[in-house]
Protein backbone atom coordinates (compact mmCIF):
# COMPACT_ATOMS: atom_id res chain seq x y z
CA UNK A 1 0.00 0.00 0.00
CA UNK A 2 1.66 2.96 -0.73
CA UNK A 3 2.26 6.09 1.78
CA UNK A 4 -0.59 8.21 0.86
CA UNK A 5 -2.83 5.53 1.02
CA UNK A 6 -1.88 4.83 4.52
CA UNK A 7 -2.66 8.76 5.05
CA UNK A 8 -6.20 8.05 3.25
CA UNK A 9 -6.88 5.09 5.92
CA UNK A 10 -5.79 7.32 8.33
CA UNK A 11 -7.95 10.23 7.70
CA UNK A 12 -11.04 7.45 7.29
CA UNK A 13 -9.94 6.09 10.92
CA UNK A 14 -9.80 8.98 12.60
CA UNK A 15 -13.43 10.51 11.33
CA UNK A 16 -14.69 7.52 11.80
CA UNK A 17 -13.40 7.76 15.56
CA UNK A 18 -14.14 10.94 15.71
CA UNK A 19 -18.09 10.68 14.36
CA UNK A 20 -18.58 7.98 17.11
CA UNK A 21 -16.85 10.46 19.54
CA UNK A 22 -19.59 13.16 19.58
CA UNK A 23 -22.34 11.10 19.03
CA UNK A 24 -24.96 13.09 20.52
CA UNK A 25 -26.47 11.47 24.45
CA UNK A 26 -29.93 10.05 23.85
CA UNK A 27 -32.57 12.46 23.41
CA UNK A 28 -34.83 13.19 26.35
CA UNK A 29 -38.02 10.45 26.63
CA UNK A 30 -35.69 7.72 24.58
CA UNK A 31 -36.42 4.67 25.37
CA UNK A 32 -33.46 4.29 27.71
CA UNK A 33 -34.30 7.00 29.73
CA UNK A 34 -38.20 5.68 29.76
CA UNK A 35 -36.92 2.37 31.24
CA UNK A 36 -35.36 4.44 34.09
CA UNK A 37 -38.10 6.17 34.86
CA UNK A 38 -40.06 3.28 34.91
CA UNK A 39 -37.79 1.36 36.88
CA UNK A 40 -38.01 4.62 39.56
CA UNK A 41 -41.50 3.94 39.32
CA UNK A 42 -41.74 0.57 39.73
CA UNK A 43 -39.90 1.12 43.22
CA UNK A 44 -42.63 3.44 44.41
CA UNK A 45 -45.46 0.38 43.16
CA UNK A 46 -43.44 -2.34 45.24
CA UNK A 47 -43.61 0.34 48.49
CA UNK A 48 -46.87 0.96 48.13
CA UNK A 49 -47.41 -2.96 47.64
CA UNK A 50 -45.24 -3.89 51.00
CA UNK A 51 -46.33 -1.04 53.18
CA UNK A 52 -50.33 -2.55 52.49
CA UNK A 53 -49.84 -6.14 52.68
CA UNK A 54 -48.15 -4.59 56.17
CA UNK A 55 -44.37 -5.44 55.10
CA UNK A 56 -42.26 -3.30 56.66
CA UNK A 57 -39.07 -4.65 55.51
CA UNK A 58 -40.50 -5.17 52.08
CA UNK A 59 -41.53 -1.69 52.15
CA UNK A 60 -37.98 -0.56 53.42
CA UNK A 61 -36.13 -2.19 50.68
CA UNK A 62 -36.74 0.75 48.71
CA UNK A 63 -34.15 2.27 50.60
CA UNK A 64 -30.72 2.59 50.25
CA UNK A 65 -28.81 -0.11 52.87
CA UNK A 66 -26.04 2.46 54.12
CA UNK A 67 -25.53 4.62 57.21
CA UNK A 68 -25.76 6.83 54.73
CA UNK A 69 -29.50 6.86 54.26
CA UNK A 70 -31.04 10.10 55.44
CA UNK A 71 -34.70 10.78 56.57
CA UNK A 72 -35.98 14.06 57.14
CA UNK A 73 -39.01 14.71 58.91
CA UNK A 74 -40.32 17.51 60.76
CA UNK A 75 -37.51 18.26 62.56
CA UNK A 76 -35.74 15.29 62.65
CA UNK A 77 -33.20 13.43 60.73
CA UNK A 78 -32.69 10.17 61.01
CA UNK A 79 -29.54 8.68 59.41
CA UNK A 80 -28.95 5.10 58.19
CA UNK A 81 -31.28 2.04 56.84
CA UNK A 82 -31.47 0.73 60.68
CA UNK A 83 -32.47 3.74 62.51
CA UNK A 84 -34.91 4.54 59.63
CA UNK A 85 -36.26 1.47 59.99
CA UNK A 86 -36.51 1.25 63.37
CA UNK A 87 -38.34 4.53 63.00
CA UNK A 88 -40.90 3.27 60.94
CA UNK A 89 -41.54 0.29 63.16
CA UNK A 90 -42.33 2.42 66.54
CA UNK A 91 -44.30 4.46 64.56
CA UNK A 92 -46.67 2.05 62.86
CA UNK A 93 -45.74 -1.37 64.21
CA UNK A 94 -45.10 -0.91 67.77
CA UNK A 95 -47.91 -2.21 70.56
CA UNK A 96 -51.49 0.20 69.45
CA UNK A 97 -50.17 0.96 65.87
CA UNK A 98 -51.16 0.25 62.67
CA UNK A 99 -49.41 0.09 59.26
CA UNK A 100 -53.34 0.75 57.58
CA UNK A 101 -53.06 1.55 53.85
CA UNK A 102 -51.06 3.87 52.04
CA UNK A 103 -51.23 5.72 48.42
CA UNK A 104 -49.08 7.73 46.42
CA UNK A 105 -49.96 10.69 44.17
CA UNK A 106 -49.10 13.24 42.09
CA UNK A 107 -46.07 11.49 41.35
CA UNK A 108 -43.30 13.26 39.33
CA UNK A 109 -39.98 11.77 38.38
CA UNK A 110 -37.42 13.86 36.98
CA UNK A 111 -34.42 12.12 35.90
CA UNK A 112 -30.74 13.69 36.29
CA UNK A 113 -28.16 12.30 34.45
CA UNK A 114 -28.00 8.32 34.12
CA UNK A 115 -28.05 7.28 38.19
CA UNK A 116 -30.05 9.91 39.64
CA UNK A 117 -33.36 10.67 40.26
CA UNK A 118 -35.61 13.54 41.96
CA UNK A 119 -39.50 12.37 42.76
CA UNK A 120 -41.65 14.62 44.41
CA UNK A 121 -45.44 13.59 45.55
CA UNK A 122 -48.02 13.09 48.06
CA UNK A 123 -48.49 10.38 50.05
CA UNK A 124 -51.56 9.46 52.23
CA UNK A 125 -52.26 6.92 55.31
CA UNK A 126 -55.28 5.54 56.20
CA UNK A 127 -55.77 4.15 59.60
CA UNK A 128 -59.22 3.29 61.10
CA UNK A 129 -59.12 6.16 63.17
CA UNK A 130 -57.47 8.98 60.84
CA UNK A 131 -56.06 9.51 57.78
CA UNK A 132 -52.95 11.88 57.92
CA UNK A 133 -51.44 12.95 54.41
CA UNK A 134 -48.58 14.73 53.37
CA UNK A 135 -45.44 15.77 51.16
CA UNK A 136 -42.20 13.55 49.95
CA UNK A 137 -39.30 14.98 47.90
CA UNK A 138 -37.06 11.48 47.30
CA UNK A 139 -33.40 11.39 45.86
CA UNK A 140 -33.04 8.13 44.18
CA UNK A 141 -29.51 6.60 42.90
CA UNK A 142 -28.73 3.82 40.74
CA UNK A 143 -26.21 1.11 42.27
CA UNK A 144 -25.54 -2.27 40.58
CA UNK A 145 -28.72 -3.90 42.46
CA UNK A 146 -30.75 -1.53 41.17
CA UNK A 147 -32.26 2.36 41.87
CA UNK A 148 -32.67 3.41 45.39
CA UNK A 149 -34.17 5.59 47.49
CA UNK A 150 -30.99 7.70 49.14
CA UNK A 151 -32.63 10.23 50.80
CA UNK A 152 -36.44 11.26 51.75
CA UNK A 153 -37.63 14.20 52.86
CA UNK A 154 -41.46 13.71 54.70
CA UNK A 155 -43.76 16.03 55.68
CA UNK A 156 -47.15 15.84 56.94
CA UNK A 157 -50.53 17.99 56.34
CA UNK A 158 -51.26 20.23 59.99
CA UNK A 159 -54.68 20.25 60.96
CA UNK A 160 -55.77 23.38 62.66
CA UNK A 161 -59.13 23.12 63.41
CA UNK B 1 0.60 22.69 -1.42
CA UNK B 2 0.89 19.25 -2.49
CA UNK B 3 -2.12 16.93 -2.25
CA UNK B 4 -0.35 14.71 0.33
CA UNK B 5 0.27 17.60 2.61
CA UNK B 6 -3.14 18.39 2.36
CA UNK B 7 -4.30 14.89 3.70
CA UNK B 8 -1.41 15.36 6.37
CA UNK B 9 -2.98 18.69 7.56
CA UNK B 10 -6.49 16.98 7.60
CA UNK B 11 -5.62 14.30 9.71
CA UNK B 12 -3.35 16.52 12.34
CA UNK B 13 -6.72 18.38 12.69
CA UNK B 14 -8.55 16.07 13.06
CA UNK B 15 -6.57 14.28 15.64
CA UNK B 16 -6.21 17.55 17.38
CA UNK B 17 -10.17 17.84 17.09
CA UNK B 18 -10.78 14.57 18.48
CA UNK B 19 -8.30 14.79 21.58
CA UNK B 20 -9.92 17.71 22.38
CA UNK B 21 -14.05 16.14 22.31
CA UNK B 22 -12.13 13.17 24.02
CA UNK B 23 -10.54 15.50 27.07
CA UNK B 24 -12.00 14.16 30.51
CA UNK B 25 -14.57 15.97 32.40
CA UNK B 26 -12.81 17.39 35.86
CA UNK B 27 -12.39 15.09 38.67
CA UNK B 28 -14.37 15.11 42.09
CA UNK B 29 -13.02 17.29 44.02
CA UNK B 30 -11.66 19.79 42.05
CA UNK B 31 -11.10 23.09 41.55
CA UNK B 32 -14.18 23.64 39.40
CA UNK B 33 -16.49 21.56 41.70
CA UNK B 34 -14.90 23.91 45.06
CA UNK B 35 -15.85 26.73 42.89
CA UNK B 36 -19.07 25.51 42.06
CA UNK B 37 -19.87 24.18 45.69
CA UNK B 38 -18.75 27.30 46.95
CA UNK B 39 -21.22 29.35 44.13
CA UNK B 40 -24.23 26.83 46.09
CA UNK B 41 -23.28 28.20 49.59
CA UNK B 42 -23.02 31.59 48.22
CA UNK B 43 -26.36 31.71 47.51
CA UNK B 44 -28.04 30.42 50.34
CA UNK B 45 -25.29 32.83 52.68
CA UNK B 46 -27.08 35.91 50.60
CA UNK B 47 -30.72 34.32 51.11
CA UNK B 48 -30.12 34.45 54.77
CA UNK B 49 -28.12 38.07 54.70
CA UNK B 50 -30.85 39.42 52.55
CA UNK B 51 -33.55 37.83 55.04
CA UNK B 52 -31.77 39.01 58.50
CA UNK B 53 -32.23 42.64 56.90
CA UNK B 54 -35.88 42.41 55.93
CA UNK B 55 -35.26 42.56 52.23
CA UNK B 56 -37.14 39.55 51.25
CA UNK B 57 -37.71 40.23 47.34
CA UNK B 58 -33.49 39.63 48.15
CA UNK B 59 -34.22 36.59 49.82
CA UNK B 60 -36.34 35.38 47.14
CA UNK B 61 -33.62 35.89 44.20
CA UNK B 62 -32.58 32.37 45.35
CA UNK B 63 -35.36 31.01 43.64
CA UNK B 64 -35.45 30.16 39.99
CA UNK B 65 -38.08 32.87 38.49
CA UNK B 66 -40.48 30.33 37.03
CA UNK B 67 -43.75 29.00 37.17
CA UNK B 68 -42.11 26.00 37.04
CA UNK B 69 -40.61 26.61 40.85
CA UNK B 70 -41.97 24.34 43.19
CA UNK B 71 -42.08 25.13 47.07
CA UNK B 72 -43.50 22.06 49.35
CA UNK B 73 -44.15 23.01 53.03
CA UNK B 74 -46.46 20.53 55.42
CA UNK B 75 -48.97 19.38 52.80
CA UNK B 76 -49.08 22.33 50.63
CA UNK B 77 -47.59 22.32 47.40
CA UNK B 78 -46.64 26.14 45.98
CA UNK B 79 -46.06 26.76 42.63
CA UNK B 80 -44.47 29.39 41.06
CA UNK B 81 -41.90 32.27 42.09
CA UNK B 82 -44.74 34.95 42.31
CA UNK B 83 -47.12 32.58 44.56
CA UNK B 84 -43.90 31.33 46.60
CA UNK B 85 -43.23 35.24 47.08
CA UNK B 86 -47.09 35.63 48.05
CA UNK B 87 -47.08 32.98 50.59
CA UNK B 88 -43.84 34.32 52.35
CA UNK B 89 -45.16 37.58 52.66
CA UNK B 90 -48.15 36.15 53.75
CA UNK B 91 -46.70 34.63 56.95
CA UNK B 92 -43.88 36.95 57.35
CA UNK B 93 -44.53 40.45 55.85
CA UNK B 94 -48.43 40.87 56.48
CA UNK B 95 -50.12 42.81 59.48
CA UNK B 96 -48.58 41.82 62.35
CA UNK B 97 -46.61 39.27 61.31
CA UNK B 98 -42.17 39.54 61.48
CA UNK B 99 -39.44 38.13 59.53
CA UNK B 100 -37.24 38.16 62.64
CA UNK B 101 -33.83 36.49 62.09
CA UNK B 102 -32.87 33.64 60.29
CA UNK B 103 -29.80 30.71 60.23
CA UNK B 104 -29.36 27.91 58.10
CA UNK B 105 -26.82 25.15 59.76
CA UNK B 106 -25.80 21.51 58.99
CA UNK B 107 -26.14 22.28 54.97
CA UNK B 108 -25.10 19.64 53.33
CA UNK B 109 -23.85 20.38 49.40
CA UNK B 110 -23.98 17.78 46.96
CA UNK B 111 -23.11 18.13 43.46
CA UNK B 112 -24.84 16.05 41.09
CA UNK B 113 -23.54 16.56 37.66
CA UNK B 114 -22.43 19.62 36.51
CA UNK B 115 -25.56 22.06 37.16
CA UNK B 116 -27.63 20.12 39.19
CA UNK B 117 -26.94 20.48 43.20
CA UNK B 118 -28.87 19.01 45.94
CA UNK B 119 -28.70 20.85 49.44
CA UNK B 120 -29.60 19.42 52.50
CA UNK B 121 -29.80 21.37 56.13
CA UNK B 122 -31.75 23.18 58.85
CA UNK B 123 -33.39 26.13 59.75
CA UNK B 124 -34.03 27.84 62.29
CA UNK B 125 -36.04 31.14 62.85
CA UNK B 126 -35.95 34.10 65.06
CA UNK B 127 -39.30 35.42 66.53
CA UNK B 128 -40.12 37.65 69.07
CA UNK B 129 -42.50 35.47 70.83
CA UNK B 130 -40.93 31.77 69.30
CA UNK B 131 -38.35 30.47 67.44
CA UNK B 132 -39.44 27.56 64.87
CA UNK B 133 -36.87 25.29 63.17
CA UNK B 134 -36.98 22.57 60.89
CA UNK B 135 -35.24 20.96 57.96
CA UNK B 136 -34.87 21.59 53.96
CA UNK B 137 -34.22 19.62 51.10
CA UNK B 138 -33.22 22.12 47.78
CA UNK B 139 -32.91 20.84 44.23
CA UNK B 140 -30.67 23.69 42.77
CA UNK B 141 -30.18 23.91 38.96
CA UNK B 142 -27.30 26.06 37.42
CA UNK B 143 -28.67 28.71 34.84
CA UNK B 144 -26.59 31.18 32.57
CA UNK B 145 -27.37 33.93 35.27
CA UNK B 146 -26.28 31.30 38.23
CA UNK B 147 -27.28 28.62 40.65
CA UNK B 148 -31.49 28.92 41.67
CA UNK B 149 -33.12 26.72 43.70
CA UNK B 150 -35.73 25.06 41.53
CA UNK B 151 -37.73 23.18 44.09
CA UNK B 152 -37.74 23.66 47.75
CA UNK B 153 -38.92 21.19 50.42
CA UNK B 154 -39.08 22.29 54.22
CA UNK B 155 -40.54 20.93 57.36
CA UNK B 156 -41.39 22.02 60.47
CA UNK B 157 -40.43 20.69 64.05
CA UNK B 158 -43.60 20.09 65.79
CA UNK B 159 -44.04 21.08 69.42
CA UNK B 160 -45.81 18.68 71.33
CA UNK B 161 -45.97 19.77 74.57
Amino acid sequence: MTREKWILAAVVLTIAVLVVALAPSPPLGSEAEQSRREAVRGVLDAQVAAWNRGDLEGFMAGYWNSDRLTFFSGGDITRGWKPTLDRYHKRYRAEGKEMGRTEFSDVEIDLVGPDTAFVRGRWKLFLSKSSPEGLFTLRFHHFPEGWKIVHDHSSEKQLRP
